[in-house]
């Protein structure tokens, strides 16, 4: 038995996106069943489907923010029932048994998480994502959605909003300054990632200052919660910001002056990385040992920390920018994420899905 | 007024050291004199007079691992008095009044901190080194050397003690894995800087492997309190150890390959750098995205850390391991610390000053 549902689908890179069947699997006894109202559109997605991070399987449906309603549970679940507002996010399962699922971290499951879309799935199939009507998951990669966030802005909370908050949250940005001010946290790049790390960094009650080749978006900046935007193609840019900042959140995808970008930090400041450029990155080891700098990596989260900036998110009574796309519209969107249009989120209305024509 | 005193002085990278006579300063108000007992050879000092990182200030006495008696002090000093067993590192001076100096963090100085030797002191000279019987200090930059802890054992730890410190202490060397166990650290290099990391790092609880070309050392680190040592030049070294360090520490100045080192750390895992290599080194993001990794520098020590690095050593029971040379064997003693000959620091005994004839 399985569970008959619309979605998107591509049959190869260059392929539109058509709307077709598949199945999703009926509740195992740990699964939820998640009726899906709104999927954001990652980039990631765009990366993978267009096979610019190696070949995807297809045909191949993505998305890995979702959220939507519990339509249906398993004979053992327990935490959710029918009628929950829930998410889910980039991963959909892991092995639950390793020191980093036991400490919360399944994203850095030692035996391999399962990923939303495009992975090898348990049962052996590959993995199909969030564009479509329902979900399947294992419940304890379900996270409760806050009745105080609509599912258009909560949806890329899942990843967006969990790859922001998870550095941020562990390298201080709510802390204080020796002094009793607001750290300095500076946001490289103001895309859907860099949109979330302003929001959720001013919300820690940081001082945030975005980075960003223009100042074209200061004022969206501002209207999130940045104190100031400055401009990295200045001339004397480097210079006039030298130890400024006590954390940087690199979320741009393209090569960076590393050393360069280092030497914005205080002493015993932290670059977060985010963004993965294709290829490899310079570092003089001077630029770290002076000042004892650290320069860290981080890729999500794990499911605690995920409800843990739902639920920060909702208390402070903020989701993503988004803007609402129809099923038809997902190909002409993606465009406009890629050449940095959006602002700052496309969010997939899956109420679109019926009336959609099923191609033949 | 000044005190003369005999010094090694080069008065040129490719010339021998000879005996000299330098002044020292008369204490300042604030300032503590030092009947200097032993005097530690650091790599730095050989980088330094050898003109490697840059151009030195001829003549010049280096020496920055400094053990001895204070034997004057200034009108205003009162934490330091005549006998007082102390020492000095890497720092004789800095502004004490930015927000690092006043977090202990002197070594981060944002008005620049004032080296040892061949820096620019506030009075404008060029700083002499320990390699000498006495030195003149500002009192905040002098620390206590316990009893447990003789002059020879002490002097190195003022350098090579405190830099391995400071990166083991930050980075939890001393903490629990989630499961209760010891945390696995790594120490890359076996020399001055690495065998003070061994014994540190065991001191601290953790579970020590030495990492090194060849497995040459192996009895001696495991004197040292290490519980295995590997070597780095087996073929499957990089895929048989793949995640299995919290923590590495590098204390090597030469390229590594960096991404693959950074695969042999647990999730969220930090490698420590504390040798500088010469040329710039790759690093690909995604080896520190991938499960959260940290690479993180880290430049000596405050003179907070530097104390409490002593009382950490004294009460386990532990100095450097050291080889006494006198005055005349300084310069065959580089040449066996550069060949990675000496087991595992070179320290002048200053006695041997007193019969030395002064060169004309």
């Amino acid at each position: 038995m399985s569970i008959t549902v619309k979605a998107l689908q591509k049959t190869g890179p260059d392929q539109p996106y058509r709307v077709v069947e598949i199945e999703r699997r009926d509740p195992r006894e740990t699964d939820v069943v998640i009726d899906i109202k709104a999927a954001g559109i990652c980039h990631s997605d765009i990366h993978t489907i267009r096979n610019e991070w190696g070949e995807a399987h297809f045909p191949l449906t993505v998305g890995h923010e979702i959220a939507g309603v519990v339509s249906a549970v398993g004979s053992a679940v327990t935490d959710w029932k029918v009628g929950d507002r829930v998410g889910v996010g980039c991963l959909v399962n892991s092995c639950g048994e390793c020191e980093q699922c036991l400490a919360g971290f399944e994203n850095n499951c030692l035996n391999g998480s399962v990923g939303t879309y495009n992975a090898k799935d348990v049962d052996g199939t590959i993995t199909q994502g969030g564009y479509a009507q329902k979900v399947t998951v294992e419940q304890r990669f379900v996270c409760r959605i806050p009745d105080a966030l609509s599912f258009e802005q909560a949806a890329p909370l899942l990843c967006a909003g969990i790859t922001t908050y998870s550095p941020l949250a562990r390298w201080g940005a709510a802390e204080k300054r020796a002094d009793g001010s607001a750290k300095r946290v500076a946001v490289l790049g103001m895309g859907g990632l860099g949109h979330m790390g302003v929001k959720i960094a001013a919300a820690m009650g940081a001082e945030v200052t975005v980075l960003s080749r223009s100042l074209k978006k200061e004022q969206l900046a501002m209207d999130l919660g940045a104190s100031r935007v400055l401009a990295t193609t200045e001339d004397d840019f480097f210079t006039a910001h030298r130890g400024e900042f006590d954390l940087i959140l690199n979320t741009i995808s393209a090569d960076i002056d590393v050393d360069a970008y280092l030497r914005l930090l205080t002493p015993r400041g932290v670059m977060a990385v985010v963004g993965l450029p294709p290829a490899a990155q310079s570092l003089s080891f001077a630029s770290i040992i002076g000042g004892g700098k650290v320069l860290a990596g981080s890729n999500i989260g794990g499911i605690p920390e995920t409800q843990e900036m739902l639920d920060f998110c909702a208390e402070h009574g903020f989701g993503a920018e988004v803007e609402v796309v129809s099923v038809d519209e997902v190909d002409a969107a993606y465009e406009r994420v890629v050449a940095g249009e959006v602002f700052f989120r496309a969010v997939i209305d899956t109420a679109t899905f019926e009336d959609a024509p099923v191609a033949v």
